[in-house]
């Protein structure tokens, strides 16, 4: 682990000042929570296997001229990344009806949408991560109409590049969220960039065949197989980790 | 094969009129043609190939809110499609420096490009589908500009969608080509959406780790081996054929 300054610490990741100015060291715990913190346990290796998946798939989308925060991994647990100033916000691209969606709309978990939502959550975890409109999130300053667009154009790309690259190997990609941030390229000139991670812990992952579920919802729902699940996602994505180094770390 | 009306012969498929109105039975024959049909042959197995291909892209970027021309399979050679007015253009996306470009350009073949170029080519086997460009286009009233917008559009949707299916499965999307046509929803509306056909015909698919040709290319350049490479593209995209009905059709 680092030995730089702390700067922040998340629930799966903790941030350090990195080597340079303008740059920090992400760190993947295998920490995980559920349910705003009420649910809290470890998944072995998924810190290890997130840092892998969330490296594979921000190097895809730079690749496809989607900038993001993603500069190199450093380690099997970090990763060097552009330090951004994060917008507020919870971007959540929904294909086919999960979770609290179907909760809140009464709409049977499975049911392909007509169409991917986006939807949008405040993120402040005293208020629950808040769902909020489009006219709230720029009437309240937490992004500006111009960022917001921009937000949105990329926003639907991933999902299209994500979509793809989930069916290619098997995978039906029901939804996840997207965290965005400001990257200020010189004084006076900034530019808005993905931040966070993409990986299982903010993915649903479902076997295109057999809807099994691969993601995060094994630990929320406890149908046990976590690490098993993660492991399988960056298998069929082509990622190999020797599983003794995982466990080692 | 249908006994049903012949309506176009083209160098790879023949279209039938369909069992309804606005629909249309195309058929993909193993014939191959290069270099503006000044190089001819045979490819056994590369229509049946091609139907499942193209069926299997179609479908899933039918599934992404891509308006297609596909409407289902209907044997081993033969899919139903709508019955469009087709917009003489070619419409090539390119990744990757390749063909025709690195020659025109003088860019190396296998040179990642700053972004992805879409370029257009006026469909005139007399002319040899010479490049045109946006103005061009509109002026000649080819497409007009709604159209080209949303060509355009849908256009860097299927770009984004491949290269992240092919990018899954261990796969170079080098470029690309494709065709649009209206489609009379009523009699005074239409709709532009994808026709043609998504196969190695029409695309330059390398192997991602040893850059090795799965396209038409190997039929092109006398590289050998072009049905397996066909059936290599099948076999990732986990499309099962059994290759004793691949060479009886």
């Amino acid at each position: 682990m680092s030995r730089r300054r702390q700067i922040y610490e998340g629930k799966a990741k903790i941030l350090f000042e990195g080597p340079e100015p303008g740059t920090l060291v992400q760190y993947f715990k295998d920490d995980a929570t559920a349910f705003n913190n009420l649910k809290k346990g470890t998944i072995v290796g998924k810190g290890v296997l997130n840092n892998r998946i969330s490296e594979h798939i921000m190097t895809m989308l730079g690749d496809l001229s989607i900038p993001t925060h993603f500069i190199k991994r450093l380690n099997m647990r970090e990763q060097l990344i552009k330090q951004v100033e994060i917008i507020p916000l919870e971007v959540i691209v929904r294909n086919v009806a999960a979770g609290s969606f179907s909760k809140r709309m009464g709409v049977e978990e499975g049911t392909p949408l007509p169409r991917s939502i986006v939807e949008f959550c405040y993120k402040n975890d005293e208020l629950g991560d808040p769902i909020v409109g489009e006219d709230v999130i720029t009437a309240m300053g937490w992004i500006n109409p111009r960022e917001l667009d921009e937000v949105m154009g990329m926003t639907l790309r991933i999902n299209d590049v994500l979509c793809g690259l989930f069916a290619g190997i098997g995978i039906k990609l029901v939804d996840f969220k997207l965290e965005f941030g400001r990257y200020y390229t010189s004084e006076d000139d900034l530019q808005v960039i993905l931040a966070d991670e993409i990986s299982p812990d903010n993915c649903r992952l479902w076997d295109s065949k057999t809807n099994e579920k691969l993601d995060k919802d094994r630990f929320r729902r406890d149908l046990g197989g976590v690490a098993e699940a993660y492991q399988e996602i960056a298998r069929r994505l082509g990622i190999f980790i020797d599983p003794q180094q995982v466990e080692a770390q």
